[in-house]
Order: structure tokens, then sequence, then C-alpha cells
């Protein structure tokens, strides 16, 4: 007997490249191009060092009550993870637990089949429509539960909460995950459906509209009992999962709302903007509202494309998949960024005849 | 049919309190009751805020390369994680995987049965021998997989190289997890024995000796074929693990040994003129090698000791459970902390008559 018998084999989740060096412009994993709020530095210089010598607080009591507080929640209605992969790791754990296979559309995150496969959950992928939209009536047939994000990635739609709510009124024996990391660019949030159904369980990160992927915040927003659950799993896992720096500037970062809703309102007005540019280069896309643009182009195809802007030091995210092989999915960035975007896109269109 | 119906429900572990407020002496969670190395709070300063709105590194490049460098191993063969509980964790979920029972001491960290618990891994407790002793034979049964702490917890009790290699050499088909999070103080690693036994796993922390249970840092030595394996169930959960504060952070607390030692050094020798006070007041104890003594008292009863120490103001820990109930294990603090412990431990023997 040889102890590679006995181990678990998983496939992992590729994530976009991290390219390091100057000059280089990043627009493959969807993160801020503004920096996380003022307060997020001035907290950095002031924090007491000595302290990190003592455990965080297990139960993220000061980030949890900002976050109720902002969303109108109650304290014990919030769990906060490393991120919102973390929570939607824990939260597979916890919910997808009948044995009967899971619900999420095709073209989805592709996190979503790596958590079932490592968990061992059967799960079945609901082709969306050939406008890649859910199909309400895919989420209709018997199921071990229901995840989706809403709006989704990388194809950027948002489905109207009516929508969402239509599958959750038929699915009151499951969990149904409504994954919101890009909710923030102009999304209308599930949240007010918490009242109806304490089997929704809305995720959020700190990843995206707060400009702090580097700190690892994520976060989910349920029922009482369904909360309590989670942290069941949770601290049957890790008791301190989120530091003291991730515990501290994330507070800092929910705290400044006007710098919040600013830095997204530039983010929609230049996705905006470009979306108009690209429609002149011949693009074709999804009328996206996250903070990414799901592109094809009507004669080059998306590995060319996502090749040649590579080769100029920018960096977007192609998948070789069916149905999105064509398409490159751009990160909303500067200004500034995206006008370079848009010059090496003329330049590579011009050469490509 | 009713969602909760669907879910897994866990018992979570019981982490320490986490008390707060000016004055209480909290000898209670192992912390070290030194800051950590000045180049952390150098870096504190000085790190760049900007650069937290990207995602970090996956990889973990620098911190491993750190403490590859530091050990004497290649690079392949570290993993880190957010402090050694999620090592563990994914490490129970890698390698636990045969359907045989896991073995591991009957007294021992009290997370081992709620992770085998979590991921629905059989295991048998193995009853150390009446001086709190690992007994070898107990690990020659077949098993899927082995896990103890060297030193133990709640124990102190350092088992030879000897002994630990007599483990391995009969266990070639499981992997054996030692888990050495208090080997710093005086213990002797069983690192060299990974040359030799390619299903070793060697887990330690940044928590006890580096002073940053804080920040939240893990990790594991093994052969590369063995990391491999752990990194891709890694992937699979949750691709940035380590945010930036912490992979920073990390790499500032290796680079400087001497700081290390000589913390290390001062705890030690903290703990040896402990034990003396402590027989003097009609303690007995084991013979700890960790930041921690495990004691019970001739004539008072450990609950009794926990709760007068607690009324003033002093936390320790105490486990209602079998064969340790009369102790209580007290983290060594700095030497001021501890007089304030004797003097206190003598004013409540006083008063027990």
């Amino acid at each position: 007997m040889n102890w590679e018998d006995n181990i678990r084999r998983a496939v992992p989740y590729t994530p976009g490249e991290q390219p390091q060096g100057k000059g280089i412009i990043k627009l493959n994993t969807n993160e801020n191009p503004y920096p996380p709020a003022p307060g997020v530095e001035k907290l950095l210089r002031e924090m007491d060092s000595d302290s990190l010598r003592l455990y965080p607080d297990p139960d993220a009591r000061e980030l949890t009550e900002t976050l109720a507080k902002y969303y109108g929640l109650r304290p014990a209605q919030i769990f906060v993870g490393v991120g919102s992969d973390d929570v939607l790791a824990m939260a597979f754990l916890t919910f997808f637990h009948s044995g009967r296979p899971i619900l999420f559309p095709d073209i989805t995150y592709s996190f979503y089949d790596v958590w079932a496969g490592l968990f061992q959950i059967p799960y079945r992928e609901c082709p969306l429509d050939g406008d890649f939209r859910l199909r309400t009536e895919d989420y209709l047939q018997e199921n071990g539960g229901i995840i989706f994000p809403n709006p989704n990635a990388p194809t950027g739609i948002l489905e109207p909460l009516e929508k969402v709510e239509e599958i959750l009124r038929a699915n009151p024996g499951v969990v149904v995950i409504v994954d919101e990391a890009y909710i923030d660019f102009g999304g209308v949030s599930c949240l007010p459906l918490l009242e109806k159904y304490d089997n929704l369980l809305v995720v959020q990160t700190f990843s995206k509209s707060r400009s702090l992927a580097g700190m690892r915040i994520g976060f989910a927003m349920g029922g009482e009992k369904l909360i309590t659950y989670l942290k069941n799993v949770k601290f049957s896992f890790n008791s301190y999962t989120m530091n003291r720096t991730a515990l501290a500037l994330g507070v800092e970062a929910v705290k400044d709302d006007a710098y919040f809703k600013n830095c997204n309102a530039r983010i929609v007005e230049t996705r905006e903007r470009i979306k108009k540019e690209l429609l002149k280069l011949d693009f074709t896309f999804m009328d996206s509202r996250a903070n990414f643009i799901f592109a094809a182009h009507k004669r080059v195809p998306g590995a060319r494309l996502f090749a040649e802007l590579k080769e100029r030091g920018i960096f977007v995210r192609h998948w070789e998949k069916p149905r999105i092989a064509d398409h490159i999915r751009i990160t909303i960035g500067t200004e500034e960024q995206m006008d370079r975007l848009l010059e090496a896109l003329r330049e590579i269109l011009a050469s490509c005849g």
C-alpha cells in the first residue's frame, strides 16, 4: 500500500496571471484601478504592531457590525471570510450536502465546478440561452442547491430581481446562493429578498468595488439560522481566518461611503465610454453591469487578441472553452489605461487586416 | 422538504477566550509575550497601501523562498496557510481520505477530532500512557493516517526523534503529520526525517515562537509530491489565502533570526524558573518543552484555580475532560506577568486552606 492511494486528488482552479513589472496594464482579474479608501492607508500607518502577537477576534465583531449597519441587517446575519472564495468554499461545504446535484449556469465563475469536485458534490450545468441569460425553467428541476453570480461572470449580464425571486420561490427546500461579487457597479442587489426567503445566501466581496483584493475579505448575508450553520462549519475549519490587518482595514473601507461610491461611479462611467469605443472597433459584447466587458471581435479570434495584447504588456482574460472562446474579458481600468488598451486594439486590428 | 435537511452540521472547536481590556493577563492561548521582530513594525509603516487593491501572489513566493532557505529545503517543499489550523484543515482534507480510521492521542490538540468530524473521517484516539506519553505500539495498527503534536498539547511533553521515526517506519502506506506548533521552545524538530520519509508532513506556525498569532501564518514542510497534492487541494478551495500584509510581515519575522532566538530563549528561561516556583506551591506538572506548563495542584481542582485566576484578571486554559480536568494550562508570559500569576496563586492557595 502506498500513501498516494489514500489521498484526495483535486484539479485546482486556475486564477488569472499576476504579472509583476513596471508599465504592465493589468486588466485580467477585475481588480479596482483606484486605491483603497484614504482611511485604509492612515490605519496601516497607525496600527499597533505589538498587537499582532495576539490572536485576532475570531468573531470579527467590529467588521461584522460595520457591515451589518451599512446593509441594514443584524450582525448575526453576516459572515466574513478570506475573500468571497473562502466564503463560497465554506458555503459549498455547508449547504450542498444532500447528495443531489446542485445547479449552476454552464458559463459562469469557473470555481463552482472546482468546489463541487473538491467536495464530491454532484452538479448539473444549466446552459444559458442564446443571449447568455439564465433560463428560469432550468432551475425548477429537482436539485441539491443553486448558485449563480449576478451579474454573471464572465458575461457581466445582470438578471432582474424578479427572475432571482422566481428561482427562490420554486426552491424552498435547498439553499440558493447569489454571488454578488460585481453588484456594486450598477447592479440591483437581491438583499431585500432576505426578509422573505430564509434559504437565500448573498455573497459579496471587498476585492472589486472596495479596492482590497490584496487583503482577502469577502462576506455573506443571510438569515440568522443560515449564517449560524455556516459559522459552525467555519469554526470547525479554522477559528481565526481573518487576520488583524484585514479586520481593521476592512472596517475603514466600509466607513468611507463617499469614496466608495465615487470610485464605482467613475468605473461605471469609463465602462460605458469603452462600450461605445469598442462598438466602433467592430466588437460585440454583452451589456455588462460589472467592472469588466466580455467582448468578441467580428473578425479576430479571442485567443489572438489575448496574445497580441499580452505582447504589448496589456493583460486581459481569455478562456479556451466552448461558446466563449471568441471572447476576451477586459477589466475596467483607469481612463488612461483604457485609452492605451483602445490604442493597442486599433493597432492589432489594423495589422490583422 | 426543508433546506435544513440538506446541510452539513458541524460541532465547532472552541478557541480560548480573547478577553479585551486593560490590566488583563492573557496566559490562555499560548501567544508570545514579546512583540514581533522590529522589521515587522518597520514594514507596516512603509507598506504601499495602493498595492492592496491588487490580488496577492497566490504562490506566496517570497515567503516560501524565505522559509525554504531558513530550513534548508527547496521552495517546492513548503506550503503556507492562514495559520497552522488552515494548513492542518487542508492536510486532513487531502491526506486522510482512505475511509480507514486515522489515529491520534486521546489527550491532544482538541481540533483534530473536530476536523475529522467536519470531513467525516473515521478516527481512533490512542490513550497516552500513565506518564502522558505516546505508546508507539498504538500506531502500529492498521490506519488511514496519523497525526500528533510534538511537543504534545496541552501536556507540553516532547517525544524523542527515535519514537517519531519508529512510527514513520511502520507506516509507509499513510501520511504521518507531526504538528510542531511548539517546537521552537527547546524541542528537536523531526525535519531531518524528511530526507528518508516522503510520507511525512511537518507543520509549524508563526503564532507562537514568531509572535504573529494576529497575522495567521502557518506552514507545512514535506516531500515535493506531498506538498503538490496539498497545493492542489488548497488551490481548489481558495486561490489567494494569504493576504498581502501577512505575506510581507511573515518574511520580516523570519529574516530576524537573532531576535527570534533571543525571545524564545527568554521564554524557555522563564518557563524553567516558573517550574521551580510551581513545585514550591505543591503543583505537579509534566516536563513541558513548549511555551506553556500543564499543571495540577495537589489539593485544589483545576476548575477552581481557573475560576479564581479569572476573577483576578488572569486567564489560563482549563478543560473539563477525562484525565485532565485537574490541570490548568498556563502560557509562559513575561517575567512580570508570571510574577503576578505566582502572587495570585499564592493568594488563592492560602484562601483554599
